[in-house]
């Protein structure tokens, strides 16, 4: 069996959660499981290891398997985390969610000029948090190396957004 | 150097963030050192191997070093979460707030019966947030085995309020 089918086996869809007509996918019973855990960050670092500068991971579930992946790469880890949370200086990126709008925020001192940033979330549906993100590693100078996630939901257009990068995720 | 004062080095105080009269404690820095984020975590994992059943890590900053402390300590990561954040079944816990009140979740069946669990934060202050996630796992029978976290602000009573309780951190 492929690590994906482990992992597919752990995640539980929730119908109309948290609202009706959405397939809720939870994947917080993969991390009852800390071999399957370790699993993937061990695949993830191959990946990318001496490839990339940074890891940035989305709150709050985008720093679950970022810090660790950070920490097995021995890069610094960046938060990008929703408005007001960090003390400034910040730069903020506000982006249209289905209905309303959302802003996420990153420290200024915590991103260099020049560096190659990995970007790492949990699932990628829209990618508007995504694309977001790229917006705040780009306005500091430093570049995208490439955007990670453990799981892709195809159907909502987030990989067609993001094409002109390099897009990760082991179920897709 | 101690850890201590290795850890001590890399926070920031911002004075009046979020707001007037707050010296917020900014941890995020420290982050950017792998090396030392890894020691942090082999200390923690030293004080708790084959202790504990589970570790627990409270939304969002609890979510940073109580996973990777889970890997080490080859036991489940269970979150708790923000109000909404989890789907059903979930038990949740109100508590208040200096101005209006919170509401943490965690998910049934992420915690079961009789387990000693860790309860991982970043920062303890008023020792709110601890005191509802204590109330959450002893709601589905399974016991605290402890509270642990980077750093307590000692003037602000947490520790006496959690006095019945293992209590940890590096800075105190």
């Amino acid at each position: 069996m492929k690590l994906k089918d482990y992992i597919l086996q752990e995640i539980k869809e929730i119908p109309d959660f948290p609202k009706k007509g959405i397939i809720f996918k939870d994947i917080v019973p993969i991390f009852q499981n800390p071999k399957l855990v370790q699993q993937i960050i061990n695949t993830k670092k191959e990946l990318y290891q001496g490839k990339v500068d940074a890891v940035a991971g989305i709150e709050s579930r985008g720093f679950l398997i970022g810090l660790p992946l950070a920490l097995e790469l021995n890069v610094p880890f960046v938060m990008i985390r929703k408005k007001g949370k960090l003390p400034p200086p910040v730069v903020s990126q506000t982006y249209k969610l289905e209905y309303g709008e959302a802003t996420i925020e990153v420290q200024t001192e915590m991103i260099q000029k020049n560096q190659k940033i990995l970007i790492h979330d949990d699932i990628l549906a829209t990618g508007g948090t995504a694309l977001a993100t790229i917006s705040l590693i780009e306005k500091l100078g430093a570049s995208v190396y490439g955007l990670d996630f453990l799981m892709e939901i195809s159907d909502l257009g987030g990989k067609e957004k993001l094409k002109e990068y390099n897009v990760e995720s082991i179920i897709n």
